[in-house]
């Protein structure tokens, strides 16, 4: 397995097309886009990783991935009644659904959808006790109390982040938020901001591969039938309007971040974070999907053979 | 097995709220609601059937899968370059997104699509070749050559074809089509007129379940990671804007039809073909789903755990 | 006022960027991109011609004011039940808003509505006997006999509808048509192709100058009000998405056909119609558009002054 | 003429259905629907009115012909880079066609445009700034000093503004705004939230009627052609997807505004402000059309006739 790993590092070293880092905000436009990171977490807890796996990036949209389990656990079933579970065959940051479908977001993973999660965690508290609350379950997946949030990141989100509001006013205008919108969007801001290494991601997905029992502990993080939906959602929506891409290519559910990470989970077998910054034309990292196509391909995990 | 066959057949024989039967083609109008069959082939060719598993009926949709694999066979990866592989977001018949998009159709699963793929196998040939092409290639995998198509379907079709006409028309008007509408046309109606019983459909689908290879006849049907890939596809977009809800309750790749019908499959464990006419709002099989649902549940074969 | 005219031709003919003529059929595209011409007829009679002001051309969409204003007489204000009249903010040719809006199109002039009315005037007659009508009335209202249909165009049209027949197959799909498909085509690809003159086309049209009265003869050809409304039609959907520029520009109602030809009202003024095949980017007229807001300058003709 | 108001007057007196009060915002939702006003000025300066012609109201969106008017004073027509001037066929807060036009808003007077404008009019200043300079025009055009603002409104546009700031945020995602989102929005809310009568109105938009010259000091403030342009785009737009609908029953250039007022022009004949709450399902006065309708059946200032 280390031997997969450390020939798909080389030969996304090797690679000159690497895609393109996201411009939108400062903070992760400045990002070297030659970094490669890759990390592996088994069933079992055996670790491989090859490249910078301990450098901290943005993740970004892969915190969709905890906020929707941490709103599964406070409110169950209920949340599909404020957000649905289809693919929206739209970019992450298209209106026009929403419009035409009375301001309810087509899936947790879209921006819309996630900044109704956003809302749901809340309950009426502060963006601070919600992102304490949030932080708190990636620590508690990761195993790891150092995971923290940039505040260079979230002071950026907070400059450049006129289309997020303009999602969050637009479903406050069809009375789907409970809390003022600025501090749902202070909330989904800080959250896409917090910053963690491929090691750590794997981590903390890996209560994912196992029917949603922690490797190493042996806690049921969440019941087996939500970690299943989980990674159906991944799978369906993880990628935006690249999903099916993802899925055609990889086969495993995924989440990606803008800031090039990706988040992959081979059920029974491993939780894997890759890490690029430099992204395709929808916002994927580019060298983080071909090296997950090469994983898949080498070790024969994906979920739609056998 | 077996016993879960029955259990799913009684319970699902109780069951009164059995969604509502096509109606925008006389012919499938006046099938009797309460039908309802079931069959399963292991990976090793055991087969487990309960309720009226020999009923034939119209595979309609479910064709799709079949006029993809030809088409990958023929054509090969050139297939994509007419075709996306994207869940489209809208309704199977939905005419919007080819226009925002020059004509071309989102997926090979969704009514335009197919009509691409109708026109991609015809290669100049007549509806009546292509035809035997695809009911002889269907004959082969179900090894089965009783198989056929229901005039009676297809002339109901043909008088209530104006949607389909619409759509092929429009990508004629992109230069999307390479043969004469009217024949596209008349090869896509009759494909999807195909009749077949819930035990030939089982057999037929159980080259995806073995990477590609046939059971009985350990012949390679197609190669292994096309397989995986028809799979995704049947994932991603086989119950069109009901694809998401599907993932999320059954998690098996499948792929329905207006008849009721509906072919899933667990890759290594299982081919599974399902009918029951009543459709639900979406145009997909009530029952079907649901005993789909009922059997992942006993089974655990959902693609997202282990 | 002759002045004027000759003015307007001299300058028009020394214009270099003179628009593109329509690709979109042969026999059109083949037309020389050189040509103008230009014709008035006062509410007195008086007549003011400069250029080819007797070459026929292709009237195209024109006709829809004179199927338009049939079918108002035959149907009266039931047609409003089966088509809108309000700017689509599309394409002529967008299938979008239709999806949207259940196959009703949203007015007379965009070619999904053109085509709802050309299945209302023909009240399940042949297309030949719904041409013979509207030919009689077009024959009538330009008080010659000699106006008649350019076969080599229908052909042309023919081979080329499929946008068309996109449209007709789609409305008939929500049971929008009353006769079949093709012989609504049949009307409508035959209307448009009716040929005539500048002459010819702004004495047709100056029944809309004088609240329905033609200015020859005395005869009250519609109502006043009907009269006012066409013309209300005209302004706001004359010219598909370029309605506004034109109504900004020019200010008077008018109806462009992608043969290069205008049809302009200016109530209790004139009727003018101009030629020149080159379109602009929407597929309207460049030198005719032109014309128009030179004239209207000269004259002080826009209704939106006095 | 008096005779002719004073009909209207009874007629709508004696009316049931008359449409629904706005709800969105609690201050508009508490105006008696009962009322009625309509106030004439003649191109001479001759005044008729009857009904409340004196009570003050919202006039909302009609505000928007004034914004217009004084961003082409300070800017030209270099304001058509900022925003179109074509009809957009859809609701007047729609932010579909913004995302697939790059957040260009299609014309000045659905709420999109108006607030490109708003940001256009303050070049940097502050919202008072930018108000005091639209309440100075608003009163030299209406001769009158004691037009203001009601607070009242301006509070509750402000608790219900999210449909508003999501168009504004949106557009500043795009770079479409000049101006920080909150102070545009104040802008916006605050020229939404003026008070006038009806007679305020109909003199306030009497330099439209005389090709830009305001009839009582004979001050142009307007040039001539941009008199004509701003009536063009009242007919067009100013009734957003019901334009159509006013253009054909009425006949008139309008502008309307939520509160239940429209200003309409009859261009060398008379400036009209009609005034009535209930509103019809697209959002413009029921009453307030239909007194217009049977004004322009009455006079016959229809600008499609003569």
């Amino acid at each position: 397995m280390q031997n997969i790993v450390d020939q798909i590092y080389r030969e996304m070293a090797a690679r000159n097309d690497r895609g393109k880092v996201a411009g939108y905000i400062p903070q992760l436009a400045c990002v070297d886009p030659n970094e490669f990171g890759i990390s592996l977490i088994m069933q079992d807890g055996t670790k491989y990783s090859a490249g910078c796996a301990n450098t901290l990036f943005s993740i970004q949209s892969i915190s969709k991935v905890f906020t929707l389990t941490i709103a599964l656990g406070k409110l169950g079933d209920e949340i599909w009644t404020r957000v649905g579970r289809e693919p929206s065959g739209d970019p992450f940051n298209s209106i026009v659904q929403l419009e035409h479908e009375a301001g309810r977001p087509r899936n947790p993973f879209i921006n819309a959808g996630a900044i109704v999660i956003a809302d749901a965690i809340m309950m009426g508290n502060e963006p601070k006790e919600a992102l304490a609350e949030i932080l708190q379950f990636i620590r508690f997946v990761a195993d790891d109390d150092t995971i923290g949030i940039d505040e260079k990141v979230v002071k950026s989100e907070l400059l450049n982040g006129s289309r997020n509001a303009s999602l969050a006013n637009f479903m406050a205008s069809f009375d789907r938020l409970r809390n003022p919108v600025d501090k749902v969007l202070g909330t989904y801001f800080h959250h896409c901001s917090i910053s963690m290494s491929c090691e750590q991601l794997a981590k903390a997905g890996s209560f994912l591969v196992s029917n949603g029992v922690n490797y190493s502990t042996g806690i049921q993080v969440v019941p087996e039938h939500r970690a299943r939906r989980i990674n159906s959602l991944m799978l369906m929506c993880g990628h935006y309007d690249g999903s099916g891409e993802f899925a055609f290519r990889v086969g495993l559910p995924g989440k990606s971040g803008v800031g090039g990470g990706i988040l992959a989970i081979a059920p029974g077998k491993a939780s894997i974070a890759v890490w690029s910054p430099g992204l395709d034309s929808i916002g994927n990292s580019k060298l983080g999907t071909e090296a997950l196509e090469m994983l898949v391909q080498r070790t024969g995990w994906s979920i739609f053979g056998h």
